[in-house]
């Protein structure tokens, strides 16, 4: 992994190689792969767009490009669906160790975070290894002190530790403010060692004043406990200066892209396949999430080349997935009318898919039986465990009961790059890209040509 | 490499597993060497102190800590030595693209950058593949606008790309400004894939009027290329935001700290062993160089265990380094009249030590060799080529035409971290330490009880 990530990139090699003294500008990348569908979607969406924060005038710029794109790439019924969400604006993130010495901490306002006066605040720091120590402590104890948890994240193939860890994130925020914290400082929900905080939505729910929240880098965690174990007994309280000043608000404009290839028989129900459009606003959103758009599109287009399939792929750039699933919630409702037999997203990387699972009626195991020997030839397996969909694309699932196919990548680095500032198009190498759409490809083939009933289990 | 830097860190797993719910300040780090020398000091200086740039209160304090722990451990004659230098006050880091989209950057300004007024400016970008590039610019065609140098440094075991590739960053401003740049902007001169720009010093030598100059990182400079190469024939100009509010300052405080180990016989003239205690800003200067100062202190009190040496052994605990190599030339000023023999240096990060070279008279060949014998069971062999001294002991060495000993550290992934905020104590192995001052003590063990004419060639 190590190599892939090093510099010089490709597009460096490239530019050093191709760009003369004076400016060429109509030049592409020499080594990047021209003219393939998914490399161009994820290399236009981080260069020509960049971050697409839900709710912001990027992701409507987003929108647009995303609009013209699946145009030109030659969908059917190409549109924009707007909503509206609960956005969040962000400012200004700086965070310093007041005593026992200075010291300048990396890190990002967590999604909803409440924002501190533009001045800052400062407090004392309480130290709590886990989540669970921060739920055990007595009710005000943290009274006008900055809750430090330092649950640190592990690493794992198919990226369930983001359930447990993640919860950090997610509900850490709120039960420090229900214990009277002024503010809370995470340790990043996140696996790499370097100076990039990882941001992500955190949730104060009803009745819970929101405080600022903010997420550090593993290292500078690292320096946190490390300043409190080399503390001396009786040696001053370690103090920590924060300015967060993000902040939530209410209606601001998203929406879906959605674009069809239509089948040649329109009354059968159709395939959807979601990925989401909007990104974390600190990196340009390679991974997270331009490649499940790039994957989920450049094989619908390979499914249908020598001719249509019998059923309609649609696929769902959805909006806002990153601040609560605005886009899935929203599809879900907007097309509670359309037929669709099958659900499945990319929203996991750019790394190999290395596994398939399936929720499928008994009466489908044929179908999984085909899909899976289709599979093997690029180092599928199938595995443990019942496919569950995206979060953009759960709400149709959920609401028709649908079938559902999970292609499950290789995560063992997804949350090194997952919400920093690194997410960005040096990360993706375009061999484990091409794996991608082969997969899917491969999958779509057989599911848009099934004459059959495809059903849920 | 990976697994090195792969987190959860040592510190974060021995926090969450030592540190109670009620806070316990005395527990040290479980599974960090405690008791040794050598980590003690690299984790105390980053810990305690944090970064140290030269000149600022915080390499004042670093002094202060420097002194005491010296004389902590038995040193003799410690002391501060005092000079004034020119410093570098950090500001405000930010640059933007403007056009044709907004993109967020991550820069940081170059020692010696002038600065931007706090609003910024705006220019339009031209771009150079190279510094022969920008060399080859005709006079004037650069007069208004912002030259960004895209050139890309390889990583290599010795380290020796950091001359030609540094050059960007050394020369590049100073050529820009002659151009008539209004700012200048340069891929970082650094290995690593990460959004962390690498600063260091610039040179703009007499006559040339000092312009802003900052390096982006490498995904940014990546991005930049791109812009560049996606843009269609009559498209937008490229265009750049900058905020780089940092500036040079006269008569700042800086020093030395130097302390010895004594020899048996006080007439025969001393070994110098050198490091740095300054460090850039933006990390806390783990492996540039408290790294060095750990390797070379525990090493000379191994050195001494079983009874002094023949020679005095002194270590110089460098100030200002980075900023231009200020300490060891006011060493070699202040020490004039002692008598050294031999001069070596740790400053290339904690990473194994794998070549040993020298810089000694024919008649040394014995001692030469007695060394290398000694070195072989560590890993470490003889390579062609002269030793040279580090930044800080050359000036002595060059004053007092001293005999040479340079141990080679593996520099593969040095420049990875180099000057970036990543240059945390995450990132040192314990045991790659424990391997230098192995080297080191069995070095010193020979030359200080070397009773014969140590010479340079």
């Amino acid at each position: 992994m190590r190599n892939k990530f090093a510099a010089p990139t490709r597009a460096a090699a490239s530019a050093a190689a191709l760009l003369s003294l004076v400016l060429v500008p109509q030049l592409a990348m020499a080594d990047e792969p021209k003219g393939d569908v998914a490399w161009d979607i994820v290399a236009g969406l981080t260069t020509e767009v960049g971050e697409r924060l839900a709710g912001s005038e990027a992701e409507a710029r987003a929108r647009s490009w995303a609009e013209a794109r699946l145009k030109a790439l030659g969908f059917a019924n190409v549109r924009v669906e707007g909503f509206p969400i609960r956005g969040f604006v962000r400012g200004i993130d700086e965070a310093h160790l007041v005593a026992p010495v200075p010291q300048h901490l990396a890190i990002t306002a967590l999604g909803y975070s409440a924002p501190t006066p533009a001045k800052g605040i400062e407090g004392e720091v309480m130290y709590f290894p886990s989540l669970d120590a921060l739920k055990a402590a007595p009710a005000g104890s943290l009274s006008g002190k900055i809750a430090f948890v330092d649950h640190a994240m592990r690493a794992n193939q198919d990226g369930s530790g983001y359930g447990p860890y993640g919860n950090v994130r997610r509900q850490g925020p709120a039960i420090a403010s229900k214990l009277g914290a002024m503010a809370v400082v995470i340790r990043s929900a996140g696996t790499d060692s370097h100076r990039n905080p990882h941001t992500g939505a955190t949730n104060f729910t009803d009745g819970i004043k929101p405080i600022p929240a903010g997420a550090v880098s593993n290292p500078d965690a690292d320096l946190i406990a490390r300043t409190f174990a080399h503390m001396q007994p009786g040696g001053k309280p370690v103090r920590l200066a924060l300015t967060l000043t993000s902040h939530a608000q209410d209606k601001m404009p998203s929406g879906n892209v959605i674009a069809d290839l239509p089948g040649r028989d329109p009354s059968l129900p159709m395939i959807v396949i979601g990925c989401h459009l909007d990104s974390w606003d600190l990196g340009t959103g390679a991974i997270d999430n331009a490649a499940g758009c790039a994957i989920i599109t450049a094989a619908a287009l390979k499914a249908q080349e020598g001719g249509a399939p019998l059923r309609t792929i649609r696929v769902l750039w959805a909006g806002s997935e990153e601040l609560g699933g605005y886009g899935g919630d929203a599809y879900a409702k907007a097309h509670a009318g359309d037929k669709h037999a099958l659900g499945m997203e990319s929203d996991f990387g750019a790394d190999r898919v290395w596994r398939v699972q399936y929720a499928f009626a008994d009466a489908n195991k044929p179908l999984a039986d085909k899909i899976t020997a289709a599979l093997n030839p690029l180092g599928i397996v199938t595995s443990a465990g019942k496919a569950d969909g995206g979060t953009d694309v759960e709400p149709i699932i959920a609401a028709q009961k649908l079938a559902v196919i999970g292609l499950g990548q290789d995560g063992t680095h997804y949350f090194d790059l997952h919400h920093t500032p690194d997410d960005t198009l040096d990360k993706i190498d375009p061999a484990m890209l091409d794996q991608n759409v082969a997969a899917w490809t491969a999958v779509l083939k057989i599911v848009a040509n099934e004459a059959g009933v495809i059903a849920a289990p």
